[in-house]
């Protein structure tokens, strides 16, 4: 079951938030007003003022040059939420009773005929390889433009099943600030997320304020073809390209940013690794951070026990990494922007 | 022997000049003074200039906003020399020669044998499989760090064998200035190459101002090993990951950046794809380039007929797609930087 569960975060999946172009980076006096408002004065907010401040100051011993100020950022459970369910498996979810229409054949076959009804554990009963099936039937077989499109009529259209809010709201405030405060310090902020690439950039720029070229995920295969009539196309493949987990991450940041980060953010231990390359890098101090989802009457209180955003090594290491381990509960003054 | 200079492309390489920051940005007067000094005046320099400024102007049907002014470039040929042998061929041959005393089996054994007398025309007769164990004996098998490292010192000690500047001179001064061109007005500038990604993340960010992470080329598989003493590092495999060669190009593009490019320069049929891929993109105003290499005196006149940068089809289909034919001995008034 817990194979299950991995194979959620293997496959998937990510959603979104609100705010401005990666590129502005200046030293902006980030001292005039309080660049993380939604978050309690406390040690997690120092600490990350402090890291900002010593790397940014000519001169200092902590000094790190503005080119290698690359931020990594898990999004499912860092960024966003991943309850009850990986958002885009909401999304593969909801395609299927979309398109059902157009194939007849899945009212009858697995994962597909429970998926129609809406039944997950009987979707999950059919394990790896019926989750497999429907993210392939709802991710490949079409051009990446439709697959954009499919995404974007998606996130248009769909509410979170909780919170009645659209998945693009289900971002965490403070973590937008963050994103915000280290950008406008020079900082270039990436996603390095086990969500789906594709499935994430339709979204995240507007959202997150981060262009699709600093976004990293799962991918399937992309196969160029030419039509008769002489128009190109990228047509998605039911064949996994790369899966951007675990040590997988730290291999996607090597190939995609080619520079070791300086601070990553995470949430579970499929962050782990990649948490792991940071902190151990040389020449810069660095930083790592995980954010805790101990908030059981905002959010959702989770961690060793939870199959979704597992979080086990991560805890039982931070002292030895110096990871900061973010209480959201008591140093988030708010979590979602529709909070109060 | 066609098939051998073509993998010359496929598996391999790149090399450098020199620059700014991928990040500035902003519409910065480019009108005060000529921006592009190195080209003459005529249809080449109007062109660019039209589409930057006819882009870049508010309120214009052709506008396009800046994040979506994603300009692509090759790099062998296009931005720096790619003769009498792709420059990351010369890289790898004097990688075996550096390291053949702790290889004593290469005396004997092809193609390293020929490659260590220097015979290219012995490596060449070991075909394909013979350059791929060259490139994977010199770029494989070692952690990302010290492949790294060893591209350094290549870069810092070796020369051109007809010019005997550094490689980081090859670089063609009218396309740095066209770079910074880009750059200067709100254009991200990316290398998608046919050459590695690894060996070219090495020196373009000081040579051409391009971030590591705007660069795309062909790739080895990496893998994540923590050492016994809880070392991480990033392993080389001697496995192909990714090709970025000719229909590879639109998908490194789609893989890599996300966005369908507004503007493209390459040099020879191994670009057509992303040529292509440009110039069939709806809803804005597009650009292709390609630089044709008309100059045997101050540099080597090639097209139809040579392995090396082999442009046949582009120049066939140039006016189909409105693509820009560069004519460097008309329209470069100087090609490298130690030009007078």
């Amino acid at each position: 079951m817990k194979k299950l569960f991995t194979i959620l975060f293997i496959l998937l999946f990510v959603f979104g938030c609100n705010e401005k172009p990666a590129e502005t980076n200046s030293l902006d006096n980030p001292e005039i007003q309080d660049p993380l408002p939604s978050w309690n004065e406390g040690k997690s907010k120092q600490a990350i003022l402090d890291f900002v401040t010593k790397t940014t100051k000519e001169g200092s011993p902590d000094f790190i040059p503005e080119a290698d100020r690359i931020a990594c950022f898990d999004n499912d459970g860092t960024l966003w939420g991943e309850q009850p369910m990986v958002f885009q498996l909401s999304f593969a979810m909801d395609y299927i009773k979309k398109e059902a229409s157009t194939h007849p054949e899945w009212q009858t076959k697995e994962p597909f005929k429970s998926a129609l009804a809406g039944d997950m554990k009987a979707v999950m009963a059919e394990g790896e390889q019926g989750l497999l099936k429907l993210v392939m039937a709802s991710h490949t077989g079409m051009t990446t433009e439709q697959f954009d499109q499919s995404v974007r009529d998606w996130v248009a259209n769909s509410r979170h099943p909780v919170s009645q809010k659209p998945y693009t709201q289900m971002i965490y405030t403070p973590m937008l600030e963050l994103l915000n405060y280290l950008r406008a310090n020079g900082y270039k902020t990436f996603i390095v997320s086990g969500g789906g690439i594709d499935f994430m950039r339709v979204w995240a720029e507007e959202v997150y304020g981060i262009s699709p070229y600093q976004i990293i995920g799962s991918s399937v295969k992309v196969k160029y073809e030419v039509s008769e009539d002489g128009t190109p196309s990228l047509v998605k493949l039911p064949e996994l390209n790369f899966n951007d987990d675990k040590e997988g991450k730290p291999v996607a940041i090597h190939q995609h940013i080619g520079k070791r980060p300086v601070f990553t953010a995470g949430n579970s231990d499929g962050d782990y690794a990649m948490l792991e390359w940071t902190s151990t890098g040389k020449g810069y101090p660095r930083f790592g951070m995980i954010v805790h989802h101990t908030d059981s009457v905002r959010e959702v209180a989770y961690d060793r026990n939870s199959p979704i955003g597992h979080l086990e090594k991560g805890l039982d290491d931070a002292s030895k990494y110096n990871w900061l381990i973010v209480d959201m509960k008591t140093e988030w003054k708010k979590i979602y922007p529709f909070d109060n």
